[in-house]
């Protein structure tokens, strides 16, 4: 935990090893240490301030410490420069760092996982298929034993010219087919409604084997992803939780406006894909 | 009413008639004219299918016999081709084509516009300033004095080497401030929490003169319109009404999944800003 200055971040880690998937560490100061640690029995590393508590914290994973870290009451860069650093960081290198969210939405049937709401301005191929990759895998955790998989486009044509990842989706959608990615199903590009309502996929005459029926989905881009998230959580009374992938633990990164719940779904999240 | 051979098309013509805010000129085939315009009373003119529908319609509007084009049991395709035809069309040289969108969202105490779900893949500066006019002009229509146009991203930086349009938007934002779309307040990048909720606003600590009360949404390309437009019809019970801006009269173009609701309201939109 680093540097958990701040009362959302404490309660949403108390709750958390409360219910017992996690037993905290914190990064944090000498008032938190006295006041918080100490009440509840929880380890706890003193620093000075939110840059040595990232550092430490870092340190913490890659000395196998630590299995997840979680942000407390810090700006996100002090965190992320301390992940990325070349020497002393956790994301190994040519590996894809992405950001997944998985979505309680009241207006649909079971669980939606998505990437990407926050890290990747553009996904190249190689990227989508790290995604598309993680996606799978997380579901798999999830025991969603063929995860449907869906490539997010404004349409179902592929369109090269404007819209050249369309055909990367062809690729992606084959390379599933063969087992690139373990049991799943991908399709794409499909829309958001014939994605998930298999009544907008009859109506609009599309065949696909998601069915309107996806697990996950993998969108165009930051701006559709973010779009998507933002909407969902401000208009559709949507409950998320959300981690960064790629790195040597899963990293939970919380946004100023979560609530604790989310925080605390966040964790829950992190622990059950932390290996 | 370009082909209206459908119930569901018949059934929003019907509406907005008895409402007495359009006067439907069916250009259909000779069983709709004597069973449905007929039945009615509506004026009709036969034609031999829907790509002639859709030649007569257009016609129809250049002899100004017409003020508005809705599409009805036809392929999108076909009656562009013919608005859109050079010589016979109805889109004046140099002029935007793009889409407006307003929804009403139970979660939201005002109705919403934006632009755009349909049509611009990725608006140039010169299509989104279009889009900023038309969304301006729309919300005068709606008797809302001085609109609150949002321009969104992901976040509030303007970020010229990843998004090259959020440069742009401030140059929208200062064109907007010095009266260039008559009284209106521009602001942006903004993201969508921050454009439509007081309290994200302040959680995240930023000041903006849209004060998380936006009555329009620009989005940066067709790929987070269309998503937005999707999840808010998907998961958030939205009701929108639609319609083409830039063709010399406003066309009411429903998706084959719209709710004949959808269809009444995109009728009566378009009587709104019809001129």
């Amino acid at each position: 935990m680093v540097w958990p200055e701040d009362g959302h971040t404490q309660e949403a880690v108390s709750r958390a090893a409360q219910e017992g998937f996690i037993e905290p560490v914190l990064v944090c100061s000498e008032e938190t240490r006295k006041n918080y640690a100490g009440a509840h029995g929880f380890r706890s590393v003193t620093v000075q301030g939110a840059e040595e508590a990232a550092r430490k914290a870092v340190g913490l994973v890659r000395e196998k410490q630590a299995d997840i870290i979680m942000k407390g009451f810090l700006n996100t860069d002090v965190l992320l420069r301390a992940i990325l650093d070349k020497e002393l960081g956790i994301l190994p290198k040519d590996t894809v760092l992405t950001h997944i969210t998985a979505a309680r939405l009241p207006e649909y049937h079971k669980l939606l996982f998505f990437t990407d709401a926050a890290v990747i301005p553009a996904p190249t191929d190689q990227q989508r298929r790290e995604q598309v990759r993680y996606l799978v895998d997380f579901c798999h955790a999830f025991q969603i034993e063929c995860p449907k998989v869906a490539l997010i486009h404004c349409s179902e044509k592929v369109d090269e010219r404007h819209f050249p990842y369309t055909a990367s989706y062809s690729t992606l959608r084959k390379e599933g087919g063969s087992g690139a990615f373990g049991p799943c199903i991908i399709d794409g590009p499909l829309d958001l409604k014939t994605s998930c309502s298999a009544e907008a996929m009859k109506v609009k005459q599309i065949c696909s084997p998601i069915g309107g029926d996806a697990d996950a989905l993998v969108f165009p881009d930051i701006e559709a992803g973010n779009l998507f998230y933002k909407a969902i959580t401000l208009f559709c009374h949507a409950e998320t939780a959300a981690v960064l992938q790629g790195t040597m633990a899963p990293v939970v990164l919380p946004s100023r406006g979560d609530t604790i719940d989310s925080k605390f779904y966040s964790l829950a999240l992190a622990s059950l894909i932390s290996k």
